[in-house]
């Protein structure tokens, strides 16, 4: 058990490599040649170009203001400053109702923090619970937890009424956020402008016809079934080989790129080998070799363009079908189309940037099998998972190193080095084993046939929960204890889970103290240092850039990573609402954690992702079910948490918890969740009104002829050299995000004209007001 | 423990007592008397008139044929005649699948017996694992068990293949069953004729409005999302008042013509008191004085009926809105309209018979909360029931009447009285304890706020369903093992469940096989009897019967009580799964119930039963998912009671079943469930091409204009006297059942004529086809 030293110190390092990050992030963002690094949405926007063309050679690299220095963490409250609706404009809903999640977790945890401190740590403190039993270790924090509290006290009323307030107030936040979100995405739906996907369904599992092609097919059943509203369709294609080629062709333009700065510098016409990874086979001139396998491709790709398009069995057994209103999509997309209900599937077609091509084409059969083979599969990563995290942290621990290299012990008695030990490696083991699994999880959730990637992301990120839930807090919980019970564990029946758990949670209170401090603190300190795409940017910058659009490209912008962060969030909620009852001391540390991360990611989502697509926050749901289960397990363990402690008169009072907390739920379902999965007529029959008043001469099938057309050939209609990253790009200009009115916004992050132009957003917000 | 020959003496008993009624019921059927009470759907068919008009007088009542007495089970093969299709023409199709249900059992437990008997009975047998365990009372029925088998016995893997080979075939079954079942009716959808239903939505929930009526707001509203499609709408009046006006004045229609028909028979005019019940008050001539009570009524009748029609207030906020074609209507059904999902909620429309009228304007707030509500006493209803039923268990079981009742021992010692109560009383004392439960679940439904008749039979079903399960089947397996578990068994952990019961279920498999005589062999025998309609039939008939009109009302046709009859089979669907592995005897006399069952109601479908709505087998969701739940849990309690067997090599192998199992229920829901909810666009775009094609010039407005008129309403539009009972009669027999060609069926009930025209159905169906 670490002592309140041990945390105090792990604190320490915690806040002080945190404070490393923002020093280096503070000074590294005001150079101007990390600019496209640090703020690369602006330039993706348009609003920014390369800081300073003239001037002195130095100051194009170095930011020589000493002033700029001073206020190394003004970014934090320049990243507040931005009001919402603009930052809806700028980043898109999902970004904005993403940050929302951490704006609900302060809100949820401030109340329940003060709360929990005014009343149940003094009750904690006061009694002698743990001076009678000495078998247990018991470190400092324990004297504030519910451990304190002798058996059979009447103190326990406190707990009880003290969970009834967090449910409630937890409950009451969580309604008023889903109010606000539901209205937030139909307002972004109703308000934002015309876009392709809101006249089109995405059509699945076409049935096979002997007489007709899928495209014929199409078309007379939807004239024939949606006589007045049917106006068009695009079938999907295989393309999927012809997409591997192209990237492949990209790579190899880089290479050529490459050789050819080379051959600018040293004035040597550079050498290659044609062997495995350039290592062995003969030597060549690069560029020559290059430019003949280019042509090749080339000639490759042309080839197989025309097949794809030319060969019926190329064509997918689903199409994007357009309708000539907005009602008549809606209507199509909510209704059942044939007896059969797993042919002539609709459903909303997803954002042309969102659809993922390659699963548009597996039928229903498959779909359910390979849901299955997921599952178990599913089951068996999550469960087999937890042997090697409990080896590696019982090696990590203490005792276990003791054991196993008796010969590190002199080392291991320096007292810092053993707090280092207890406070930092259990976390940093954890961490380097969860980074791996989302990638996994994410092709898991390919593999199972999801058509977007959006609900791919949402999939990933429910299972990652789950995986997060078992391992990183039941496992925890659990083999943390001893690692030996883990058998002991198999065999023991399921419902002693609670009490077992309940028993356990309050030892493990310290340990989920520094896991906090390594993740939530100085692991959300280091995002936004952003390492990786640093050192990334500088390698392409040097080797592969020749024009400003090469150096568009070797910008990462990166994106939020909905399917890793969200469910890490979620283990804050659960780590928060397990602990308010049990151990109020871990409280402070989740409030910190939610208050950074909020700032932290503000800051990114202003200055550095750019969204891949817009799912206008249909993950709320997602979100909302997550911490209602996270309530209810808390509820459930401190059930189990006071029957140990033979509270047994004031036990039954908590059954009441879960009952309301579900019932809690499915009203919200009802009263919320058709607003992220439906869309209603009536919304629909505005716009159309709208627009057939304002734009009466629209022609409707030439703007959406092409809309879901494969990004492969995408980049076919425009130049051959573009490729489908450059005109995804260019589509989601286009048709997405609206261009900021803002002109001041360009010069903010720079600190120089920053004292110049101090003022901050609320005034440009309401100059944009009277403008149309 | 009872034994082999207790059982013997219950299925003596039972035996008899289902031919006892067998045989009053082939007497009595057969006197033209009763004609009315055996065959009243075929005069509410109009295909059959009162038996003999001419002859002598006696044989008015009694038949003196003696032939027709001879082959008096003759029914049984008769009722199995009629086929399938021309069963859906004369009863409905929600009729059908009920037999359906009936059926399934058969095909799932049959070929499961044979396995059972011929692979695990000799297997359990040969083996010796009982004798050495004397403290356990074992009967003669427990060596064919799996209790036979020694623990840790190689023997298991037997029962594990078998359970395996279980669960597909009943998968297999299901899956075959849902499939037809759900083509029946996609067929009898597109089959059937013009219904009122196949054009209305009911919307529920309309916002007030401040300026508008509901009507005009409906109006106003379905003009503006549906402007193609919005034909006419009815607003719903909330005329419960009224409806229990127009009740009470029938009943005093009835005593006035008692009363006439007293003073004709007697020639002195009947006197009454007009006190409470007639016992007390003044004496007053009862003709004259009910007559001025009718005229009194008749006056609040009309005062009333203009109040609801001309009152804003007594419109409710619900409106049946018809569209111009299918298509319109289940675009509407299937969509959502309002930015608020709990506002303008729109659904199919019910049957105008099956609309259940006080619950259409329950809001949405409401609803949720008597949800929770009911969903809270249903859970003290379940958990407290349990109490009562075990005293009187325990005091009806041999130990307990011993104990507490020593006097009667000489009694008891007689061997038979001893078989008896073994063998019945535990039967009837829980039978009798359920006879009232459908009524109060009824009444939880009906304040649960369905809107449709049939809803609140399905949900009154699964409550029941959920009844049954706790408190008959696992109630009886644990507390019948002692009373005073119950108490421990609270506070023992949930998981030990499958264990306690695994352990307990081969222990009370004598129990069960007794329970089944009586409520499945003898308790489905009386059904066919029909004391109860008999007895008020000729009361009715006695006292109140004037004119032939007055006859038709007093026949007393009953109709399939889904909600008390299909959890009632499913019952017996879970004790066959679970016992199949278990103990093999018990599966005969499940075939047996399926079996006679089958026969006796599709005699009274045929001949008795006239279902109040048609619903097209909405039901069949339901009854799939619970045999679904049924073989989970007999998978489980497998597994628990393999686990106390220390079968510990070959238990989890057991485990992929449930898995599998609740994979092949989301194939099943996914691939035919929809066919039950929604109803496919495309269907609906051919019925609207045919009838725009056959029927041109159809003026749907006036044939939808009174459809969903409120059933008081309806009768005022006929004549004064007419009450909603015939008016609903009549609008069924217009819009529902299609009259049958068939001629000679209306004799077939009656022996004489049989024996001469003894051709049955398939000539007709064949003689029927080239009609047109």
């Amino acid at each position: 058990m670490a002592t309140l030293s041990d945390i105090g110190l792990a604190a320490g390092l915690n806040i002080l490599s945190a404070f490393i990050f923002f020093a280096a992030f503070a000074i590294l963002r005001l150079q101007p040649f990390n600019d496209r690094v640090y703020f690369p949405k602006w330039y993706i926007k348009g609003l920014r170009t390369d800081p300073v063309h003239g001037g002195a050679f130095v100051r194009k690299f170095v930011n020589l203001d000493w002033r700029s220095y001073i206020r190394f963490l003004n970014w934090m409250p320049a990243a507040l400053r931005m009001p919402e609706p603009e930052l809806i404009d700028h980043a898109g809903l999902d970004s904005v109702v993403y940050l929302r999640i951490y704006l609900t977790g302060l809100k949820i945890f401030v109340p329940i923090a003060f709360l929990a401190w005014a009343v149940l740590v003094p009750i904690n403190a006061t009694d002698t619970g743990l001076e009678g039993n000495k078998n247990i270790t018991s470190s400092d924090i324990d004297k504030f937890s519910i451990s304190n509290v002798q058996s059979q006290s009447e103190r326990f009323w406190a707990h009880i009424l003290a969970a009834y307030a967090f449910t409630f107030w937890t409950c009451y936040v969580l309604l008023k956020e889903y109010e606000k979100v539901a209205s937030m995405r139909l307002q972004f739906l109703a308000a934002e402008k015309r876009r392709p996907d809101q006249f089109t369904v995405l059509v699945r599992n076409i049935p096979p016809d002997p007489d007709e092609s899928v495209s014929e097919l199409v078309e007379h059943f939807f004239l024939v079934n949606h006589p007045e509203n049917y106006l068009t369709h695009q079938v999907v294609y295989n393309a999927n080989k012809l997409a591997k080629l192209v990237k492949k062709k990209k790579k190899l333009q880089n290479w050529l790129v490459y050789y050819q700065n080379k051959l600018e510098r040293t004035s040597e016409r550079p050498q290659m080998k044609t062997g495995f990874l350039g290592l062995c086979g003969d030597k060549v001139d690069a560029i020559d070799h290059h430019n003949t396998e280019i042509d090749q491709l080339s000639k490759e790709i042309a080839l197989e363009r025309d097949k794809v398009t030319n060969d019926p069995k190329s064509i997918m057994p689903a199409a994007f079908v357009s309708f000539k209103t907005r009602w008549g999509a809606a209507v199509c997309a909510q209704t059942q189309q044939t007896r059969n209900p797993t042919m002539w599937l609709t459903e909303w077609a997803p954002e042309p940037r969102d659809v993922y091509w390659s699963n548009l084409a597996i039928p229903y059969v498959s779909l359910t099998v390979r849901r299955l083979i997921m599952a178990v599969a599913f089951f068996f990563l999550t469960f087999f998972f937890m042997i090697p995290i409990a080896i590696v942290q019982s090696l990590a621990s203490l005792d276990g190193i003791q054991k196993r290299a008796p010969w590190l012990n002199p080392l291991i008695g320096i007292s810092f080095i053993k707090s280092f030990i207890q406070g930092f490696l259990p976390g940093i083991a954890l961490k380097l084993f969860l980074i791996f699994l989302p990638t996994i999880l994410m092709i898991m959730s390919k593999f199972e046939g999801f058509g977007s990637i959006s609900s791919l992301e949402r999939r990933s990120a429910s299972r990652y929960y789950i995986f997060n839930f078992v391992n990183l807090f039941l496992g925890n919980i659990l083999t943390g204890t001893a690692f030996q019970q883990l058998d002991s564990f198999i065999h023991q029946p399921a419902n002693q889970y609670p009490i077992t758990i309940g028993t356990a949670i309050p030892l493990k209170a310290s340990f989920f103290i520094t896991y906090i401090m390594v993740d939530g603190w100085a692991g959300i300190a280091a995002e936004v240092l952003m390492l990786k795409p640093l050192i990334i940017y500088h390698l392409k910058n040097f080797f592969l850039v020749k024009t400003e659009k090469d150096r568009e490209e070797a910008m990462d912008h990166g994106s939020i990573a909905f399917n890793i962060g969200e469910p890490q969030i979620q283990l804050y909620f659960l780590l928060g609402l397990v602990y308010a009852a049990v151990t109020p001391t871990v409280l402070p540390f989740i409030i910190v954690f939610f208050g950074l991360a909020y700032v932290v990611y503000r800051h990114q989502i202003i200055n550095v992702y750019n969204q891949e697509y817009e799912s206008g926050a249909a993950f709320w749901p997602d979100v909302h079910i997550r911490v209602i289960v996270a309530l209810i397990v808390s509820q459930v363990v401190l059930m189990g948490l006071l029957t140990t402690k033979k509270a047994a008169s004031s036990t039954p009072f908590l059954i009441a918890l879960p009952v309301l907390t579900i019932w809690f739920h499915f009203y919200c379902k009802g009263r919320f969740e058709p607003a992220f999965v439906r869309y209603p007529l009536q919304e629909a029959m505005m716009k159309d009104t709208l627009e057939r008043a304002t734009d009466p001469n629209l022609n409707l099938k030439a703007y959406l002829q092409n809309a879901y057309a494969h990004p492969v050939f995408k980049a076919s209609l425009g130049d051959d050299d573009e490729d489908e990253e450059v005109i995804s790009l260019k589509l989601e200009n286009e048709s997405v995000t609206v261009p900021t009115k803002r002109q001041s916004r360009r010069s903010t992050p720079l600190p120089s004209r920053i004292s110049g132009a101090s003022s901050p957003s609320l005034p440009d917000g309401i100059r944009n007001h009277p403008e149309p």
